[in-house]
C-alpha cells in the first residue's frame, strides 16, 4: 500500500472509497468472483472438519432435531420415546453438553499430526446454538448453557498457535428459529432474521476470532437467496475492510442462487467429488463416519472409512484440483474419539511420506491414468518436472504399467519414501512400465497407497 | 383530546385514519396521562400476582440470578457451590422447570374463590424466559425448554373463562441479555434490545392474549428512560389501536423517568402503601411469603403473612384508594403450594362476607378513624349513604368507639354478616359508640377483622 | 415372673445370667403382654408421625412402588409414562432424594411447639431404603445414595435434645426384596430375609439410636407370622436386655397373627379409632393429608384436614383412651411443608390452652356425652375431681347442655383459658346446663374447640 | 467313568458319597489341584475380558470408587469436585448406567470375529453392583437400577449361541460393603459377608447361567484367605456336583493364600506374563487401553496398545504356555468403542491367517529363539512335526536367521498364508537360515507379525 502522492487529483468520492481498500470489491457476485483465493488454501489441500454442538449429546445425527420434529421420521420419534421422558425438548439436551475434557491444544496437535493445514469448526449449526458467547444468541450458547466456556475462542487460539489455518463454519439459517420461520413464511420478503441474527453474528465472529476461512452453510433447497441473506454485502466487507481481508477464504453456500456457482470455494453438495477438473477451486467435504457428521454413540466400526478409503478420497480429490475436508465428530465431553484419532494418525503417517505429491501441487495434464484405473496424478505447483503418480492398488506381479506418462531418456522414477530409483522401461504402446524390486517390508514406505515421483518426463 | 363535532366534514382519508380511534392519544405522557382507567380495575380492588419462571426451580429468590452472578452475594454463590456441580449455569435450570401438574382451570378457581377480580402473571421476568412461545426468545421460552407448553395461553384462557380479568406482567429489561447490556454500556443511546426484543414481544403478547392489564416492570435505578424503551409509542398504540384499547389498564413502570409519575396505575415501589390519599390510582403489590415473590423451597411458616396481616394490608390499601395485588409463588411443577391456598381461602371466606365494603367502594372523607387507630373507612361508590368502618382489633369490652362518623337520627349500624342492627349512641365528644351484643360464636361473621355498615350518617 | 426371694442361694452362674434382668420376659406373647407400657407414653397422648423416604421424590404416594410395579394400577403406570423415561426404575429416584435443607433441630422445634410429646420417623419403609447407614442395606441407604447423611442419627439427637421422646418406625417386610420374596414363596418356612436383614437391622437401630418407641410395621394380610419374624425373641431382648429396656414402648404390628392382639400398643389399622374403650392401650395414627402418609407434590388444600377435623380426632381418641399419632410428609429436600406447619402450629396453640384436659388424663366414666353429641370427656389421671368436657360445636344460643355430669353443690365449672367460673344449673332431667356469658372475642381462649373443666362433680 | 460292578460290596456310606460324583474332589487344595482343566480352555488360547459396570459412567477408572473414597487420591477427589455436585455419591452414578444400545449378539459377533474362543464378563466387580438380578444385591443390580435388564443373561445366551465359551468374572470382596468391612475388622474370624453375599451369589450365578469359566477375583493383599471365603467347598461343589462340572474352568484368585498357587488357572497378577514355562496352566490378562480395565471417556489414542503390541503379548504368552485374556471396556450405553473393535478386527484378521500356530498348540522345546530375539515358537498339540516360528520384526535384508531349529533333509518351511515353500539352508553354526523371496505386497499374508511353519525338523 504505497502512499499516494497524487491524491489531490482524485475525485473526493474515489478517495473515500479507496481509503479502506486499494482494490475494492463491489457487493455483487460478478465483482466478488474476481477475487483470487489466498494461496494458503489451495496449497494446503487437507482440512479437518468438526461438527460439534448440542446434537453431540444424544449422539445420534447432526440433523437429529430436524428429522425428529420437522420431518417426524419414525426412527427419530421412536428414539426419543425409547430414551427420554415425554415432553423432553431439544433444548433440554443443552445442559448435558459439558465439554469438560476439551483441551484445544490437544486437538490442534492431533490435527497437525494428521497433516492437515486447516481446521473448520461448526461455530453454529442449523440448531442455532453458538459455541461462542454471541451477543445475539441469549441463553442458547456455550457460555450460558452447558460448557460455560468460549469454545470458539479456545479453539481459535490453539489452532493459530499451532500454525494451522482457522476455519469457522457458520449456518446462515436455523431450522426452528421463529424469526427465520417468519421470514420464510413471508417468502423471504422480510429480513428480520438476517438483520437480528445472521449478519450481526457473522460480523461478530470475524471481528472477534479473525478466521482464515468462513465456511457458510444453508440448505440449498430451503433457505432463501443470497440477496435475502445480505451475503454480497457481507462478503464485500470481508474482502475489502475486515481484519482478515488479505487471508480469508470463503465458500459458496451463501444462498440458494449461488451455491456451487459463486463465492470463494465451491463446496456444492456434501461429499462433493466431481470426477473432473473444475475451472473454480472446489472442496470435497466428507465424513470418516460414513453415516454422520457428528459424534454417534452407537456407531459400529464398519461405519468408519478405512484409511484406504480415506486416501482414495484424498488422492482423487487433489488430483482433480480439490481440497479434502475430512470430517470428525467430537464427543459432548470434549474429546476426539480414538477411532478418529487412529484414522488421522494413519493419514498423518502417510502424508509425512507422501505429502510432497499432495501439498503445493496442481492437477497434471492427466488425472486418472489412461491404462491403470488405480493410478492418479498431480504435479508440483513450483516445478513441472515433478509429476506424482499415486498407486491405490499394488500389482500382484510387482509391475506397474502406466499409460499417461511419456518417458524421456532423462526420466527418473522413484517410489516416494524409498531411496533407490525404480527400474522402468517404455511401454510397448507408449506409457511407462515400472518394475518394483524386492523391497523388504521394513523399507516399504507405506502399505495403503503409494506415490511414484516421475522426474523430467517429456510431457 | 377534544370530541369531534364535525366529523362529517372530514375528508374520507382522514375519516379512515380516525376510524380506529375516535379519541386519539399521542405518544407523550401529557396526552397518555389524560386517559381514565377502565372502571373494572378500580372497582375490583383485589388482584393476585404470580411469580413463576425458571427461578422457581432452585426455589430460592426471583432475583436469584442477579444476586448470584451480578452481585455475587456470598449467600447465593455458596448456595450454588453447596448444591450444584461447578459450571452449572442459570440456564441449566430451565429443563427442570416442567409444570407437569399445571392446571390453569384449577388455578383460576382458587383465585376466584379468594375473591380476586384480576390475576397478573409474570409472562417474562428479568431473567428473560418467556412463558409463552415468543418469536423473539428462541430456545428460552416454556415451549422450547422445560414445560413444552404455552403457559400464558393456557392461563389466559382459564382466567377469562372464569370471569376474572387477565393481567400480564412483562419485564422491559433483562439483566443478562447481551443486547440490553450493550445498549446500557452505550448509555442507552442505542436501542438494539428494545427493537429486537422488548417491543416485538409486547406487541406479540397483546395481540395474542388480549390482556386487560399490562403490568410493566423495570429497575427504576438501572434501566433507561421511557424514551429509550419506546414506551409512549407502545402505550399510545395500546390505547388507540390495540384489540384491548377499551379495557386495558397499564401501570407506571415504563422507565426510570416515569415510575410513580406517569402511566396508568402507580405501583411505585414494591409493597407500596403510601399511607395517604393519592390523586392518581395506585396499587399495593405485596407478597404473602414476606421474603420472596416466587416459590421458596425452604420457606418456614413464619415467613408467610397471617390472614390478619393480609387483611390489614387489604383494608388500609382500599381505604386509601389503592388496589391490593397479592403475590403467590407457584412451584416449578405447576401447583399453588397449599399454604398459599390456605391464605387465599381465608381471604375469600372473609370477602364473601365483607366484600360489600371493599369492591366498588371509594375512599371516604376519613380513612383512619380519628379516635380508634384500628378502624379504617370506605364508602360505596354508588351510594354515599353506605359507609364502612373496618375494625382490625376487637375491643376487650365489646364497645367500639369511633371518632369520625357523625350519626344522625336516621343512622343505622350493622355488623356486616350479622342480621340485627347494633345498638349505638352518640359519643360524648362527637363520633359514635357501638355496643356489641352477646353474639354466639357461630353467629360471628368472621374472626380476623370486621366491617360495620353505617347507613345514612349526617356526614 | 415371680420376684426372687432366694437369690443368695443361687449358683453364681445363674446369678450372672440374671444380672441383666431382674424380671425377665420370655419370648412368647403371654409373657410379653404382661409388661406395662412405660408411663411417658400414655401420659403424652400426642405424637407426630413422619413418612420420609425415596417415595418423597416422585411425591405421589408412599405405596407408589407397590401400586406401580406390583399391582400395576393404571394411574401409577401412567404417571411414570407421563413424566419419566422408559425403564426408569424406582431405585433411580434415590439420587434425587437430597435432604439438602434438612435441619433436625428446626423440625424438633416445630413438633415441640405443636404440643407433641413424641415423634416417630420412618427409618425404613416397605421400600427398604434405610435413613441410617445400616450395615445391612448396602447402597440402599441415605448415607450411600442421595443425602449422604445419617438422617436417623441427626433426627434422634435433635428429638432427644428438645425433650421429646424418640420413636423409630421400622418395616419388617420389604415389598421387593428378593430374599423376602423367596421366604414368602416358601410360605415363610425359610427365614433368610429375617436373619440377613430384618433382625440385624432392628438390633442395629436400637443399639445405635436408643429409641423410646419401636413402631413396627408389616402388611397384616401379606407378611408372615410373628414366629417367622423372630419377633418374640427380639421383643424379649428389648424388654430384658436392651439399653432402652426401662423406657421403650412397642406396638403390635409384629406379624399377621399378633396385629391388634399382642405387643405393646395396639395400632390395628391405619386411622384406627375404635369408638369405644379398649382394655389395652391403643393409638390412632392418622394423616393430615387425607390422601397420603408422605409428601405429595400435587396435593390440593382440600386434601388436608382442617384444624377442627384434627381436634375432633385428637379429642375423641384421647377420650377413648388412645394416643393420637399425627402424620406429616416432609419434602425430599428436607423441609416440613408450610401447610403442615400451619396445622401443627394451630394444634400447639390449642394445646397450650387446653392441654390440661389431654395430657396425663384417662378416660372418664363417660366418653361421649349422653345428650350432646359434640361433647367428649376425659379426667385427670392424678385427680379424679377434675373432669374435662370438650365441646366441638358451639351452641347457637350460648347454652351448653350436658347429660353425663352429675353436679353437686360443690361443683364449679370453668371454660379452660377463661378466668371466671361459668354459671350453671342442674338439668331438668339430670345433667348440667351451662350458660356462657358475653365473652368478648379477644377473651375467647380458642375458636375451634373448647374444654370445660368440671371440678368436683358428685360422680 | 466305568460302571461299578461291585457296588454291593461297598459300605453304604461310601455309596452315598459316590452317588453324586464317581470321582470326587475334596474341599481342600491338594485334592482340588488334581483336577485337569477341560481341554477347551488350553486349546482356545484367546479370550476377551470385559469390564463393565457403574464405573463405566464416570468413565474414569474401574477402581475409581476406591481411589476416590478409600485412598482419597487427590486426582480423584478433584475429579468429583470438578464435575459433580457436593455430596454426590458413587451409587448416585448408577441410574446413568443405561446400556440402552447393548446388543449381546453384536458383541458376540465382534469377539468371534476377533478369533477369541471365550469371553469373560465382570458380572460383579469390587463395587458390588451385579449385572444380573441377584437375589442378594437388592437395588444394587442392573435390573433394579439403570439398565433394567439382566445383562448377564442376555450376554450368556448370545455368547453360547455364537459357539464361544462363557466366562463369568466375580469379585469375592466388595470394597465398601459394610458386612465385608465388619468381617475384615474382625480379622476374618466372622463370615457374615461370605454367607450372606459371596457364596449365595456364586451358586446363583453358576446355577442360572452355566458358565464355562469362573474368573474369581479379590485383592491378594487385602481380602482374607480361601478358608474365610469357603472357596474350597464351593470349588468342590463346582467340580463334583454343579451343572457345569465337566466343562468348567476356574482360576486361582480364591484368597490371599492361594493366589498364584492353587486352583484352576494361575492368573497371579494383572498383565501376568512370567517369561518362562510354568508347570501349571496360566493366563495373561492385559488391557488394550494400557491405563484402564474399563471405559475411559478421555482416553487418548496413545493409551491404546497397537496391534503389534497386542500380537507381541499374544505370541509370547502362547509360546510360554499361557492364554491371552484381552481386556476391553464397553460404554455405559452398551457399545464397544470403535477403537477396541478396530484392534479386535485386526487381531481377527491376523488369527484367521496364523491361528494354526496359536490354537491347539503347546510350548515347543524352545520358546524364544536362541539367536533371533524377535522369534517365538509353538508346536502343534496333535502333531509334533509342525513347529511354528513367529517373527515379530521383519529383517531388513529378507533373511531370517533362527538358532533353535535343527533342520533335517525332510524339513520344509512355509510362511503361513503364502503358498510356496521358503528357501532355506542350514546355518553355519547350526540353526536355519530362511531367504524370503520377492513377495508382492498383495500376497504378503500379513504386515504386523508372521508365522513360519517348520515341518519335520529333526528335533
Amino acid at each position: 500500500m504505497a502512499t499516494d502522492n497524487r491524491k489531490f487529483y482524485l475525485h473526493p468520492i474515489l478517495i473515500s472509497i479507496c481509503i479502506t481498500c486499494v482494490v475494492c470489491y463491489e457487493p455483487n457476485w460478478n465483482s466478488l468472483d474476481t477475487r483470487k483465493n489466498p494461496e494458503w488454501y489451495d496449497e494446503g489441500k487437507i482440512g479437518i472438519f468438526l461438527h460439534w454442538g448440542v446434537y453431540s449429546v444424544p449422539g445420534n445425527m447432526v440433523w437429529f432435531w430436524y428429522y425428529w420434529q420437522r420431518q417426524k421420521l419414525p426412527e427419530y420419534v421412536q428414539f426419543m420415546k425409547d430414551h427420554y421422558p415425554p415432553n423432553f425438548q431439544y433444548a433440554d439436551f443443552a445442559p448435558q453438553f459439558r465439554a469438560e475434557f476439551f483441551d484445544a491444544d490437544e486437538w490442534a496437535k492431533i490435527f497437525k499430526d494428521a497433516g492437515a493445514r486447516y481446521v473448520v469448526l461448526t461455530t453454529k449449526h442449523h440448531e442455532g446454538f453458538t459455541l461462542w458467547p454471541s451477543k445475539y444468541s441469549f441463553n442458547w450458547n456455550a457460555m450460558s448453557v452447558g460448557p460455560k466456556r468460549d469454545l470458539v475462542g479456545e479453539f481459535s487460539n490453539a489452532i493459530k498457535k499451532s500454525g494451522l489455518r482457522l476455519g469457522l463454519y457458520h449456518s446462515l439459517y436455523e431450522w426452528f428459529n421463529p424469526l427465520y420461520m417468519k421470514d420464510k413464511a413471508n417468502n423471504f420478503t422480510t429480513k428480520e432474521f438476517v438483520e437480528a441474527k445472521t449478519m450481526p453474528e457473522l460480523y461478530e465472529l470475524v471481528n472477534t476470532y479473525h478466521p482464515d476461512y468462513i465456511w457458510s452453510d444453508g440448505a440449498p433447497w430451503d433457505s432463501g437467496n443470497s440477496s435475502y441473506w445480505n451475503a454480497p454485502e457481507f462478503i464485500a466487507w470481508l474482502y475489502n475492510d475486515s481484519p482478515v481481508r488479505y487471508t480469508v477464504v470463503t465458500n459458496d453456500r451463501w444462498g440458494m442462487d449461488v451455491s456451487c456457482k459463486h463465492g470463494g470455494v465451491l463446496t456444492c453438495s456434501d461429499r462433493y467429488n466431481p470426477g473432473k477438473l473444475k475451472n473454480r477451486k472446489w472442496e470435497n467435504a466428507f465424513t470418516i463416519d460414513k453415516k454422520s457428521w457428528g459424534f454417534r454413540r452407537n456407531a459400529a466400526l464398519s461405519d468408519f472409512m478405512t484409511i484406504q478409503e480415506i486416501l482414495h478420497q484424498v488422492i482423487t480429490t487433489v488430483s482433480y484440483g480439490g481440497n479434502a475436508l475430512i470430517d470428525v465428530g467430537p464427543t459432548p465431553y470434549g474429546t476426539i474419539p480414538p477411532i478418529f484419532q487412529e484414522r488421522l494418525k494413519q493419514l498423518g503417517s502417510w502424508l509425512r511420506v507422501n505429502g510432497e505429491g499432495i501439498y503445493r501441487t496442481v492437477p497434471w495434464v492427466h488425472q486418472n491414468d489412461t491404462v491403470n484405473p488405480h493410478v492418479w496424478y498431480t504435479v508440483s505447483k513450483y516445478s513441472s518436472v515433478l509429476v506424482y503418480a499415486f498407486l491405490l492398488e499394488w500389482p500382484d506381479n510387482n509391475i506397474v504399467k502406466l499409460g499417461a506418462p511419456e518417458p524421456s531418456n532423462k526420466t527418473v522414477v522413484y517410489l516416494v519414501g524409498y531411496p533407490d530409483p525404480i527400474p522402468w522401461k517404455a511401454g510397448p504402446n507408449g506409457g511407462i512400465q515400472l518394475t518394483i524390486p524386492n523391497i523388504p517390508l521394513p523399507q516399504m514406505p507405506c502399505v495403503w497407497a503409494w506415490a511414484f515421483r516421475l522426474v523430467d518426463l517429456s510431457n
